[in-house]
């Protein structure tokens, strides 16, 4: 059959699309999601069959594949490819062992994690897999074997030094953007961070998308190399790196189950990780009433647990528990939280102290695995670094690497349009939800349309008068705005109340 | 938007093809996979999202859907239609207290079973939901929670008669068409049985498929109860009847994981004879080795679990344990087997005596459900009815009603390609593996090419020689013929030996 790139975009899933009378899909009696097996040029995957009754989207001789699909396959449209219906996935049995709330070994977790790495599970064998590990508890030699599966199943970076540094948050905090100041300072120090992040999920920006905001995050894996070879450091998207893709396939399932078992998370973070090369890592653990981990006893189990899996692949991990109560910085949104890092670099009078005192404590963790700093030095070695401008140089210095896109702090192109929210009556800020803000920030548009976001104009703790803004809404869209409007006008996200209503935490910072 | 049907076929579930450049995608935060509501002429439909980038296939003003999902909203192409971000379906909070483990009220049950019958899961969410349910072992109360919410989810047909009779096997043997005989002979007999059948999931044939080799099935529901009041009877494809539609979708999950727990096993039966309006139920458990159920107290088990549930649903059940260990009847495909079942129904002597024994014994316990029968005597008015050429008339006339195809079962439209499976030593046969018999029979092209199959010549405890026939192939393409060889050389699915080694089970037939 000839090869047809059909041009649509099946996110993470091979679609491939045959005509009804075709003669392979009569013959071998596929059927409307059968698993095929599509092969060219000695490469081989799997799709899941649609059928299609109109010819100008394929043909009776054709075979159609979705476009990731057919970047996968690598060969060019009109190309003979051959099909057959898939044999299941090897690793079927250990799948429906788990399913039975059996116990995996080290070789069953290996399998599934492969085939799930080659696309050899369907949506619904992996929504299996997920709820099966959630419900079980996977206990933490599993975890374990889960983890050091998923960092198999894809490229591991050596960056042939002995101390190579990384920081990463569980997530939940709007604004917290340490990622982009811990960066710099720890390479001006002269540590190796080779940084890659994520582009937002559920949240209103990622790193990589704030990132963007300065310079391009897309490059290969050679050019970021010698980027950090020169600078110490980088800060870039790490979707091209092919590290631990079991991960983003099955986060595929787990984002829209809200699935965020203790297990899957360490699992995703630490083989992350230790796929990049990471010989030592600062974890942040924030905890708050809206944050996604709630209480110091839960935040502590979920320490041991990260712990556990990361002495038991070698990685040295130092986990810090953090105020999570409401969001860092002023900025919801790419642009918006691009603006404040550069105002922190900058030492700007406007930069949110907030998020240079975090990034700074952060920072200052991670120059202490240098084995000449003293523990209890780090924070100083890092302000000094901040105040004296190292910082945001090595900053400009990535930044021109990557590939600058000539950002300025004083004038970021911010979505024009606005809305304003204020205080409903005059009272101390009491709580500020940050699963609200973060919807508020998403529905304006935000991170698709880099401008669009969330202003903080007051944080927990602070007085404020009827009518004050608590934070301005920016979009670029009419119809993004109303979205937002509609959403604040039902929940603001900020409560207000007496200085005795902020809640406390009791927390390293 | 102007609404466009693309004509792929994505099976249960709704798509909707946007393109990338299209000003609701980018405005609404849209992404692939995202789930919308569609709305036109106040009907609504929930979809997923697949991006496109080719305007031959749906332009930038355009909404395409999915075949199933543009019949389900109803409207023509070029129909202006609405979108929006799907609110998530109502039930997530009580899926996610199943995924947690949670024992769920029979509100849960009424909300997560609507929201599916509705197309508001997803297959992530579906697959949760089964996954959930098989593991945490519904308790029996659980499992009526269920079955009712299921009945609930669509039509429930009344066929203001006292007694309404059907009967159902749980599945797993070739051949087992003894539906399209007690049909005719209880309504021969005068009993109310408005029998509608399913297609063939993983078998060679289900009862509708063989049915329609004798006269149509899908008919509409008023031609339908027409019929059955004219006749007392009908043997009907039930697809069209909206009777249980959740079901239907839980099945698009179950099948492809090898899920078949007891729990929804019995939730997808009962729930179905509920809806069809059934008062009176005989159940065929088959035993065998190679059937679903393989010890007597695993049928035993399953029996009260069945009888749990339709006595809260007010259902008169009557369960048989019957002999599974191989298949019944010699044709399996759904002409081979319309012609085993016309053979029976005209007294020929080529008849199988199996098929007919447990027919007329099935028959004789839903005749015992007539008050006027004494125990203990239905067996022998269901063999008079038979005899007597009263269930051939019976059949001839609710085959005419229908529409006849005018079968002949003297010269059946049999796959002309033949492949001979001889037996390889001499000995007695001593298995007959299920599942293999029915693989060679679908490999063959059964059900999709109706004349395709397998007819057995021998069955358990026969003593053959070297080189003689133990069955016949037959295929009407070639590429069916050459997948059923290979499956046949590996393993024909028949065991050769002494008759000590034919297995034995205790049932009453």
């Amino acid at each position: 059959m000839a090869l047809r790139r059909v041009a649509i975009d099946t996110w993470r899933e091979n679609v491939a699309y045959l005509h009804r009378d075709c003669a392979v899909y009569r013959a071998e009696g596929f059927q409307a999601l059968s698993k095929i097996e599509v092969r060219a040029n000695g490469r081989r995957i799997l799709a899941t069959v649609n059928v299609v009754d109109d010819p100008a989207i394929v043909g009776c001789q054709e075979l159609g594949l979705s476009e990731d699909a057919f970047a996968q396959l690598g060969v060019d449209n009109g190309h003979t490819v051959s099909v057959a219906q898939a044999e299941p996935p090897e690793s079927m049995g250990a799948l429906f062992r788990k399913i039975a709330s059996e116990r995996l070994t080290r070789e069953d977790f290996g399998a599934i994690v492969r085939d799930i790495a080659d696309h050899r599970y369907s949506k619904i064998e992996l929504t299996a897999f997920v709820v099966a590990c959630h419900r079980s508890e996977l206990d933490r030699e599993e975890v374990f074997f889960l983890t050091d599966a998923m960092v198999a199943s894809g490229r591991r970076l050596d960056w042939h030094e002995p101390l190579v540094v990384d920081k990463h948050c569980i997530g939940g905090i709007p604004g917290n953007r340490t990622t982009m100041l811990v960066v710099p300072i720890v390479a001006a120090h002269g540590m190796l961070c080779p940084k890659t992040s994520s582009r937002a999920i559920t949240s209103p920006a990622g790193t990589a998308d704030t990132m963007e905001v300065l310079a391009k995050v897309e490059l290969p894996l050679a050019q970021l190399a010698d980027i950090v070879r020169e600078h110490r450091g980088c800060l870039a998207w790490g979707g091209t790196a092919h590290l631990s893709p079991a991960d983003d396939v099955l986060i595929s399932v787990e984002r829209p189950l809200s699935i965020d078992s203790a297990g899957q998370m360490v699992a995703s973070i630490l083989s992350k990780k230790v796929a990049a090369g990471a010989t030592h890592l600062v974890l942040d653990i924030p905890i708050g009433p809206t944050a996604k981990v709630r209480s110091m006893p839960d935040a502590q189990r979920l320490r041991r647990l990260f712990e556990y899996v990361a002495r038991r692949m070698g990685l040295s991990l130092d986990v810090v528990i953090t105020d999570g109560r409401q969001p860092v910085g002023n900025g919801v949104g790419p642009v918006l939280e691009a603006r404040d890092v550069m105002r922190v670099l900058q030492n700007d009078p406007r930069a949110p102290d907030d998020l240079r005192q975090k990034a700074l404590r952060l920072a200052g963790r991670l120059i202490e695995c240098d084995p000449d700093v003293r523990g209890g030095d780090g924070y100083a070695i890092a302000r000094d670094i901040l105040d004296s401008g190292r910082a945001l140089a090595r900053m400009n210095a990535i930044i021109a690497a990557q590939g600058s896109t000539g950002f300025d702090h004083n004038h970021p192109a911010l979505g024009a349009l606005t809305l304003d929210v204020v205080a409903p009556a005059s009272g101390v800020v009491a709580g500020i939800d940050n699963y609200q803000i973060a919807r508020v920030a998403r529905l304006a548009g935000a991170p698709k349309v880099p401008g669009a976001g969330v202003d903080l104009m007051h944080k927990l703790g602070d007085t404020v008068a009827a009518g004050d803004l608590l934070y301005r809404v920016h979009a670029s869209y009419p119809a993004d705005l109303e979205f937002a409007r509609h959403a604040c006008e039902r929940d603001s996200g900020y409560r207000l109340g007496t200085a005795d209503e902020v809640p406390r935490v009791f927390v390293e910072f």
